[in-house]
């Protein structure tokens, strides 16, 4: 029998308890032992839940437990979590998280102690909550050299824009009643500002690419600017608007990464990633492409990634599993700006000025044809260029979008 | 070093050995060791190949050398792959294979064999190509009850399906043009007729639900019989014809699993896999609905998924990782015809003859109203009923289609 403490009896923490109680015998089947719950750490107490009398308040109870081998650690956030993680890591024990901000910013640093200490540090609910993609890109995928990978990584963006282009209710409708259903949080800025996709990109290209990219490091545009002109003028060309975040291998090494509004074509997979789902493409030098979709959030789906975790750290405590994440050298991460793309471009300049500025382009609309664009605005596509020579060109023309295409 | 023998240097064999070579570096890194081809046993030989000195003829050779810890099989079908893979595994040797006609037939007594030497009989590549599904099932999902897991699993009907929905082509000059870009084999029966299909759906349920169905057990059937009229009354109610795999657990505890071409609504994820890819979705009881997505076929994508059996049976060369797929009792495998489902029926009875026999149903077209539609023809849509019920009902209506809806 293996002894887990849960740290944090939140949405995932309880849904982690519920999933262990729920499915015991079968997941005793594939971990090849009972897993049991010891403890629970929160600040809060639970009467009246099954629960009840596990929860304790003081960490040093369970890193001080030789009977507890693994931790699971979901509290969120990077500091009690950070600091947690690390004594549990010290004192030999296995982590699983599914904290995508603490796995980006501070997971190379947490898997170095876990390599010393030599056990795992797991993180599959860290990305696309309940959609295996950590475990494929570190194990199925692992005959390949990964050229790049992109995807819906955030649900609560994903479900405001699918309003915004089935229901035609702008960014703040949308918004709002995001909030009212639970998927977006009082607070959305993390989910709507792109963080929290940057956070999941990162994570990918570090495991896909073996080094460490930084949040902090990579340009990340949210949906808090996309209109419903926008959507429209998507839609004209065959198009819909999801928030990517995409990184990938340039040829002389480096890595680009990036989170921002795109432009999809409406055959390819992600453009029907709607609501609150996930969806993730990974290109390969032997597999070509391949998807994963599933929910990206949520307390069941979440909590079973970490619980497949719980059970491979259960398989995997007498030989850990190395993670490919090393750390990376001055200059890897190149900027987004340095490389040619199509763009989308909403502007309220006259055609005169954009044509000066393209040449080559392609118009979705014309000034006052659509009833919801601004006086003198066009949209139009652009040829392939740097994002730093598009801004160069666009500088006086009075940008009121500007999006990468991907079709 | 881990030395590897490969069994049949044809497609599959000769793209695993390609890609061990050209990713040799990031595969050594993920492996841990250096994977080293030794011997590529055929019955051919390859004058100019890079591999040319590896090829041996004798099986015992390999069989009977130590230094030998993997053996590939490749060489699909049942005779020789089935005798070297069982000598192989008695020799104490891991065996890695592609080969879903031998996995789906003799996958239990061989993963019984690999248990009593204690080592790994993996087969990721038998189902979806080089998309990662049968490790996901197994480790990624291992937290889940699984209710139902039904796909796109074979890339040669869909190519046909795809060109009779976009270029209205009809199924012989559809396989025709499928067999010319070496997308089918002369010989299609078994991808147009679903064997193939029934092979993978029979893997896929040995492993969610843990007991052995052969494909010998359930309903299987192709795409020979859909026309061009079943494609244009599919599309008037929003949907296009897939052939789909599925099998799913009853509440009494049994399992069904059939194969069927099936009506499935244009915005479910499935319908937008086209051409050669395969789609697979899975419902568990924690994750909800997650789907995976890729190449079904082919040299290298499936050289991935073997290549990443080789990687993973390098790992655990020490540690065996047990597979869950048991012996099943009398009456197990329920039939297809015993479950509710909706229906599509096209037939050549008259309205009256139609109404008596089903009531209530939704009428998709006239007889005469579509030029292609032969003399008195009505399409429909059931309500949910059995397939049995369905048959009797239908038993004096002169059925030319009749296929399963999943919307």
């Amino acid at each position: 029998m293996v002894n887990v403490a849960i740290l944090g009896f939140g949405t995932v923490g309880s849904g982690t308890a519920e999933v262990i109680e729920e499915n015991s015998k079968s997941i005793a089947l594939n971990a090849g032992e009972e897993i049991k719950i010891k403890y629970i750490l929160d600040v809060k107490e639970f009467p009246g839940s099954p629960f009840e009398k596990l929860v304790i308040r003081d960490f040093s109870v369970v890193e001080n437990d030789p009977e507890v081998s693994i931790v699971v650690e979901t509290i969120g956030g990077v500091s009690a979590a950070y600091e947690y993680t690390k004594r549990a890591l010290l004192a030999g024990k296995s982590v699983v998280t599914s904290n995508k901000e603490l796995v980006a910013s501070h997971g190379y640093e947490l898997l170095q102690i876990a390599c010393e200490k030599n056990v795992n540090y797991f993180f599959e609910a860290s990305v696309g909550g309940g959609i295996p993609i950590i475990r494929p890109i570190n194990e199925c995928l692992a005959a390949n050299k990964i050229h790049e990978i992109f995807g819906i990584l955030n649900g609560t963006s994903n479900y405001i824009l699918t309003k915004m282009i089935t229901a035609h209710t702008d960014f703040y409708e949308s918004l709002r009643e995001a909030q009212d259903l639970g998927y977006a949080e009082r607070n959305p800025s993390a989910d709507i500002e792109g963080y929290d996709a940057a956070r999941k990109i990162c994570i990918l290209a570090d495991l896909c690419f073996g080094k460490n990219v930084s949040p902090e490091d990579i340009s990340v545009r949210g949906i808090t600017d996309v209109t419903l002109n926008d959507v429209e003028y998507a839609r004209r060309v065959a198009c819909k608007i999801k928030l990517l975040g995409r990184a990938f291998r340039l040829s002389d090494g480096r890595v680009c990464a990036y989170v921002a509004p795109h432009l999809i074509g409406k055959t390819s997979l992600l453009s029907n990633v709607d609501g609150v789902m996930n969806g993730i493409v990974v290109h390969g030098n032997a597999i070509g492409e391949c998807m994963f979709y599933g929910p990206g959030a949520g307390k069941r789906p979440t909590a079973s990634a970490v619980v497949a975790d719980i059970i491979d750290a259960v398989k995997h405590r007498e030989k850990r599993k190395p993670i490919n994440w090393n750390k990376a050298e001055e200059g890897y991460v190149a900027s987004a700006d340095e490389v040619p793309m199509r763009w989308y471009v909403r502007t309220g300049s006259g055609l005169e000025t954009i044509g000066k500025a393209f040449g080559n382009l392609r118009l979705i609309s014309y000034p006052g044809e659509y009833p919801g664009a601004g006086p003198g605005e066009y949209a139009f596509l652009t040829e392939e260029m740097t994002g730093r020579e598009g801004k160069k060109r666009l500088s006086d023309t009075g940008v009121r979008s500007l999006f990468p295409v991907l079709d």
